[in-house]
Order: C-alpha cells, then sequence, then structure tokens
C-alpha cells in the first residue's frame, strides 16, 4: 500500500517547501551582494531568476526519502498528515535539499560554460544573458568581449553556488559525526561529478578514446552520483539512518541514475521533443558520445552514422535519417536493454534488502514509485 | 626588540610545516584519484606540481601571526624553543594555513581561464600544461579542441580546490562556535574576492567606467581581502583570539592588502623584471585599469598614454616611452602617495590598538615586520 506522502499533491508539497527556503537563501544572497555594485547584485539576481524555474528533482527525492526514514524510524505508521515538518530536524532536512539543488546549479553553470552553451531549453541560460548585457550597465560594443563577460560570469556564478553548497552541509545542526558523514559524502560526490565532467570533455575533445565502458562510468559519475547517490545517501545520514541503509541506498541509487541518464540519452534521440523540451537534434550536431552512440560503432551502420555525427549543419531530415540508422543498427534495443538491466538490479538491491530489512518499507515505497516513474518517462 | 621566530630562519621552518602538510594533502588527493582514470590522476598530478612551487606569503603569514596570538595568550614570553608545533591545535593551524594556500591556487586558476593565460612567471601554468597535453595521452590534433581541453581541466582543478579549502575549513577541529566564524570568514572572503574578480573583468570588458574609486575597490576586493585579511582573521579565530583582536587585525589587513597590491601594479610597470620575475609589459599590453592608469587619464599625458595603453604589439621602447609618461604625468608619484597612506592608516591602526593593548606586542611584531618588508619590497 502507497502512502500518500509520495502522490502528486504530496510531492508538491515538498517543492513549496523546498522554493520557501531557496527563497530565503537567494535573499540573504542578494541583499549582500548590494554592497557589491550593480554587476554583482545583477549576477545574483540572474542566479535567483535561472534558480528558481528549477524541476527540484533531486532535492523532492532527498526530503522525500529522508521524510520516509524518519517515518520508518519513529517505529509507527504515521499519516499524511503528521506534522513531521515542523520540527527543527526537518528545518535542517530543507536546507540540505536546498544545498543539493545549488550544487545541482554551480555544475550546470560550469557546465554551460564548458560547453558553450548559451541557451538551455529554449531559453537563454544565465550565461546567455549575460552575453546580452543588462540595459542598465554599460552597452558592450565587441561581440567577443560580451561573450568573456558572459563566460566569466558563469564561472563566477557556479563559484559562489559551489561555496554556498558546502556552506550549508558545513553548517548542518546535526551531531558532529554526521556533520562529517555528509562532508564526507559532498568531497566523494564533488571528486566523481568532475572526473566524470574531465572524461565527458576528453571524449568530445578527443583525448579520450570512446569505448562503451568508459562511456558508461563517464555517465554513472557525470550525473548519477550527484543527482542520486547524493540525495538518497544525504537523507539516511541526516534522518539518522544506519550505515547499512545508507550503502544500500547508494547503490540502488547508482542503478536509477544509470537508468535515468541512458533514458536521458536515449529520449535526446528518439525522444518526442515536445513532451522533454530538449533540442531535438543538439547531441546529434554536437557528437556527443553516448553509449548509443558507442554501440553503433561496432556495428556496419557506422560508417554511414559516422558521416553525419557532429555535423553542425545536419537538417531534421538527416537526423530522422540516423534515427532509422541507430535503430537498425540495433544500439536503441541495446541500450533499452542495458536500462532494463539497471532497473533490475535496483529491484534487486531492494528485494535483498526487504529480506534483511535495512530499506524499511516507507523507504523502499519512495524508491518503487521512483523506478515506476523512470519506467514510463518521457520528459 | 623582535623575536626571533620572526627572522628569516623561523619563517623558513613555518614554510616547511606547510609544505609537509600540503604534501599530505594532495598525495591524499592523488591517492584518491587513481580510481578515476588517468585524465583525472594526471590533473592532480599538475595540481601538485603548479601548488608546490608557490611562495606560501599567505599559510605563513597566517602561521605567523596564528603563533603570535598564542603565544601572546599563554601569558609567557616563550623563546623560539617552545614547542608550540607539536600541540594538537598546532596541527589544525597548519591545515587552515594549507586551507589558504588551497583557496589562492582556486582562485588564480579561474583567474588564468578567465583572462585567458597559458603561462604564469615565465613558465606554462596547468592550463597551459593541459594545452600541450601530456605524451601518454591520445594527441589532440585540433588547436582549439587543445585550448578546450586545458581551459576545461583549469575549471574543473579549480572547482575541486575550492571545495578543498571549503572541506578543510568546515572540519576544523575547535569548538563550533569558532568553526562557524571561520565559515563566515571563509564565505565573506569568497564574496569580496568573486565580486573584485567581477569588476575587474568589467573595467577589461567594457561593461564598467574606469573610475578610481572603483579600480581602488576592485584591487582591494580582488586581492587584498584573501591575501591578508583572511589570514590575519583566520589566525586570530583559530588562536582563541577576541573579536576585537579580530577586527583590529582585519583593518591592519586591509590597509596592508591594498598598499601590497598597489605596489604590485607599480612593479609591474616601473620595477625590474629581473627582481620581481613577471613579464615587464604584460600589464601595459593587456590594458589592465590600475590606481597608475586612473591617475593618468585625468593628466594632459592621457592621449599618448591611451594611444599604446592596450596595444598588444607594444615594443620594449614603446613601453620604456609610456613608463616616462605615467612618471612625467604624476601618476607614479600619486600611486606611490597613495602605498604610503595606507601602510600610514596601518601604523595607526597598530598604534591605537597598542593604547587599548587589543593587539598584544608579539602580533605587532609580525604586522611592523610585514610593514617594514612592503615598504623595502622588490619582488
Amino acid at each position: 500500500m502507497r502512502a500518500h506522502v509520495f502522490t502528486g499533491r504530496g510531492r508538491a508539497r515538498l517543492r513549496q517547501e523546498i522554493e520557501a527556503e531557496l527563497g530565503n537563501q537567494l535573499g540573504r544572497h542578494a541583499a549582500a551582494a548590494e554592497a557589491y555594485g550593480v554587476e554583482f547584485s545583477h549576477l545574483w539576481s540572474l542566479i535567483a531568476k535561472h534558480m528558481r524555474g528549477g524541476k527540484l528533482i533531486r532535492p523532492v527525492l532527498f526530503l522525500e526519502t529522508h521524510d520516509a526514514v524518519r517515518r520508518s524510524m519513529s517505529g509507527a505508521a504515521l499519516s499524511n498528515d503528521t506534522p513531521i515538518e515542523s520540527s527543527l530536524d526537518r528545518t535542517e532536512a530543507v536546507r540540505i535539499a536546498v544545498a543539493i539543488e545549488t550544487l545541482h546549479f554551480a555544475f550546470l553553470l560550469h557546465d554551460d560554460v564548458i560547453d558553450g552553451d548559451v541557451m538551455r531549453r529554449g531559453q537563454k541560460n544565465l550565461v546567455g544573458e549575460l552575453v546580452g548585457v543588462d540595459p542598465e550597465m554599460r552597452p558592450i560594443t565587441v561581440r567577443e568581449d560580451a561573450r568573456h563577460w558572459g563566460e566569466t560570469g558563469g564561472i563566477l556564478a557556479g563559484d559562489l553556488l559551489l561555496s554556498a553548497a558546502h556552506q550549508m552541509f558545513a553548517r548542518a545542526e546535526v551531531p558532529h559525526e554526521n556533520r562529517l558523514r555528509l562532508l564526507d559524502l559532498l568531497d566523494h560526490t564533488i571528486t566523481e561529478t568532475t572526473a566524470g565532467e574531465l572524461v565527458d570533455v576528453g571524449l568530445s575533445d578527443g583525448v579520450i578514446a570512446p569505448d562503451l565502458n568508459t562511456v558508461l562510468g563517464m555517465t554513472q559519475r557525470k550525473t548519477a552520483s550527484y543527482s542520486f547517490e547524493l540525495p538518497l545517501r544525504a537523507a539516511a545520514i541526516l534522518a539518522g539512518g544506519s550505515i547499512e541503509l545508507e550503502r544500500a541506498l547508494s547503490s540502488a541509487g547508482a542503478h536509477l541514475g544509470l537508468a535515468y541518464q541512458l533514458q536521458d540519452d536515449l529520449m535526446s534521440v528518439f525522444g518526442d521533443p515536445a513532451e522533454h523540451g530538449k533540442d531535438p537534434i543538439s547531441d546529434l550536431r554536437g557528437g556527443k558520445q553516448t553509449a548509443l552512440v558507442c554501440f553503433a560503432r561496432m556495428t556496419s551502420a557506422w560508417p554511414s552514422i559516422e558521416e553525419s555525427l557532429g555535423n553542425l549543419q545536419l537538417t531534421v531530415e538527416d537526423a530522422d535519417h540516423m534515427r532509422t540508422l541507430f535503430e537498425e543498427s540495433g544500439a536503441g534495443r541495446f541500450v533499452r536493454g542495458l536500462i532494463e538491466e539497471q532497473l533490475t538490479a535496483c529491484y534487486e538491491v531492494l528485494a535483498v534488502c526487504s529480506d534483511g530489512e535495512q530499506i524499511p518499507a516507507e523507504v523502499r515505497t519512495v524508491l518503487l514509485d521512483l523506478v515506476a516513474r523512470i519506467e514510463g518517462r518521457k520528459s
């Protein structure tokens, strides 16, 4: 039986709580920024604008899991209306949720600078807005300078948010031992994400040979680690869960994260852009090294795919043709198989754990719901 | 009477302690990096190589001041041979010294990426080495890709070190209240430095009008704050000094830092490159907005200076001519006057404090020695 808290309505409430605390934090930074001139204030206002539009997937997952762990530890089968939100511990949890979202946005910003992206989901991103320069400031007449100004803003905004995320973790009002566990987790997450990003760029720049294992490892590290393992493990730590629970959640998170990211790659090529909102050709134009591409490389379809992959002038028709080639080569089926494998592995972690009772029923419900959403995912 | 610990020999010993702990930290990161492939390991080995060559000005200043505060608080006039180094608190202090150096290097890395610099003091910097790509890896054939690989490495290495600095502050084994003071200081420092860097770039890119106050404020924030106020304030906090001592040191640090940076700008134009080791023309070629340039802009020498400032083809003879123009315009004298003002203000802070005994004699000795070194500085 599913608990009410995991319905859409429950999640909307969690989102509201996170948005309120995110607003507090951003407001505090904006107020402090005023002492540093119009450009620095403008940078913080852009950070606030762009951070506020997020889907909050990671912090909501964290908070759902945190609440489930706490409910399970309280021993009672609490109803949806239990005022878990009012406790001091819960305030800390919402702050860590915001820290997780802040870290995510710091990574996005530096990723955009590294990739030279000025758009995200059809809108100008923070770098793009700075390239355009705010009307209050002096207009930049040299195009190269405008670009430089945008990228500088992206690097510095990323630094500010990376620092802000650390500050929130470091100030968590929990027993010092648990704070150290949180800091270890943050350290590990940043190492993994940075190493994954370096390999991603190495693949694009031709420094690293694109074999399947390398690409899968990169996918795991660059995105799954901070998007799934971090929220799940942080939830276990903050709610006072055991090391065993943290390990089980880490393992489940790794499988879920890889499945989620592989599906993302798949949707970018085969999905309906009206549903997932991404540029339907950008991965193909960018020549992004994904599991799909790695598999196709080993098939007879490769010479035809290679001809068009990474072609910046790729048309919609070319892209359609490439989709057919990817499907005929078996690459689509192969990646769908990988996703299925990861989700099965996640079910196994949950099943094994249910025997040993490492993952309480309330927490398992959150994860099973997530697996179901990933299976039926279109955006 | 000067205490022995502040002689060159004493400082060399502090430097050794810091180098040993820096080596420990870098070794730990290098070992952890091995699990993430040759490129990530290579990145950490470059970080280690370039961090190890530093002059350690900031961490030595921190440690000297820390020891002086502790000596003064112990009440006894301790000799140079007191084994202050063996205490647990001292281990923490050395770690914070390394954190300060780590933060400095994180800023340098992102600064180099933002400025597009591949050299520092006549040698390839970390970005420059990555642009050349390590022989163990696949060679990059496209120049644009090599550049991109270098800048990506610079951004990610900066992120790793910014995180590492936060981790060291957050884990300081001091009473929680003092840890929060340290975290506040770190937060403030990063805000100041980032805001200063943004204005510096805004001046170069033409977003911000270069008036003298803006340039002086930028100089203060971008460099003085983290190079002088941070080490001095962190020393007061970690050694258990009062809020009053921290404030007095903060004020002295602000004056010293601005004097130091103004002198740096002056040396870049007028100094002997054989002594200070910098490219003697790069500031002029780069058209850097300094107090020198701002003053000259208000004089009749400006049209002639403006003609050559920012000219990438500037010859040694052109630079000599510009030096004469700067001197004749009175800009050189003006900036030397500003430096004198800052040092005088620093003396006043020390004098006022000596009346109220806010700054103990041992600490004043460290600061007076620093003033003397800045006054006689050639590199």
